[in-house]
């Protein structure tokens, strides 16, 4: 058993670059760490090949790599680094569904990952993420999502061409407005549908508002000016996942 | 005007000091960062003193020490630090209300922090922290709270003593359950209610599950396991703020 233990071995070197979002843009590649995610990117074939140290008891059927704890330590972004990190490519579909999750500008990678873990718990079918979204192979959004990220399809691309794709298309866009709209239970939802949340401190971009064609309010006490965006979007996917067309 | 600028000074180690859990429990006191969160603090009678760098309006009637931007930047947990530290007494309010969250176990700031916020939007009367969870004073859950933390009480206590006076007062315990319960939009919420969340990895303790009055359940796609714990107790929270009671 050949057991990779020098930090400066060829491979170990290129693989950590994966970690720095400008080398997972140009190989088109991203890292995950431990057992659970693994699984999830194996079933959703995703993953090219896995890093493992010795004591891991490997059930992938999968080029793999046997790595010292020293060598794993490197490529983790964990302080408990796990036994096993998978190396799986991006993937970014053409085609999407009837209901659609928009973020514009998001920054935050716990909000992302978040957000992608509810938007497949209440089946909405893609996540759209704008092209100044936070990069959605930061290992923090890959962590929040709890894997999900291999459950429900994330497409990146330029939202104010998208959302005229949409409307083209007759899809109904909505959007949150703190200062008023109508009421989030109230909503007649259409069956195609895109609800935009906007960014941590802007909220929806001026460009952007212009495309909206409804504007939902949650309720809220008045002394609180707003809800974190991964809460505000969860909301709004519980109720739109209550309505059930025929 | 008389400046700090050395790193030495002994009132400038003692408040750097407060950036530890263990000096904050010993003192009672906190730091805080930013014009919004020290008005919010000054609002609520929780300011004690600011430390500000020359160049920043002050309009804070309380004591004030001005800083060199150096100094400001040893105290600031923040890459780009703001004008204006506050030095805040902790409070622990004795009474409750009747809508009231309990934390068990809960690990990440920003979870704790988001929950606050939530609590306050939806006209949760009290946050009860139990002992276990992470600090209320960590920097990163005070700014997830956006100030919220000042604007609902959060009282910190030891939760089977306290689930068992709630419910010798007649309160009802909710809690969440993966696996089953009343969904949650058919549940009728009791006028004294109690709602647990569970910490992010294990859920709630076992020795708290047999006092739970009634589990609530969230219905959502089956290849999800759970939902991030803010975001569930947030839904909960937005529901029960449906609730009008005479």
């Amino acid at each position: 058993m050949e057991i990779i233990t020098s930090l400066q071995n060829s491979k170990i070197k290129e693989l950590n670059k994966l970690n720095e979002k400008k080398y997972r843009d140009e190989s088109n590649m991203f890292l995950i760490e431990g057992d659970h995610l693994v699984e999830e990117a194996y079933n959703k074939n995703q993953l090219v090949e896995i890093l493992i140290t010795p004591d891991f008891e490997n059930k992938f059927d999968i080029t793999t790599t046997i790595i010292s704890e020293e060598v794993m330590k490197k490529l983790s972004n964990m302080k408990s680094p796990s036994k096993i990190i998978g190396v799986c490519k991006k993937f970014n579909p053409l085609s999407y569904g009837n209901r659609l999750i928009l973020l514009d500008n998001l920054q935050d990678p716990g909000n992302l990952g978040t957000i992608i873990r509810s938007a497949a718990s209440f089946n909405f079918d893609t996540v759209i993420l704008g092209d100044t979204c936070v990069d959605l192979y930061n290992d923090k959004v890959i962590r929040a999502s709890e894997g999900m990220i291999f459950n429900i399809d994330v497409k990146r691309c330029n939202l104010i061409n998208f959302v005229q794709e949409l409307k083209d298309n007759n899809y109904i866009v909505y959007a949150t407005d703190v200062n008023g709209g109508s009421t989030l239970s109230d909503t007649p939802f259409d069956k195609k549908m895109a609800i935009i949340i906007g960014s941590e401190g802007s909220g929806v971009s001026n460009e952007l508002k212009r495309l909206i064609d409804a504007n939902i309010y949650i309720p809220m006490n008045k002394k609180c000016e707003s809800l974190n965006a991964a809460v505000a979007a969860s909301i709004i996917m519980y109720e739109v996942s209550k309505i059930d067309y025929e």
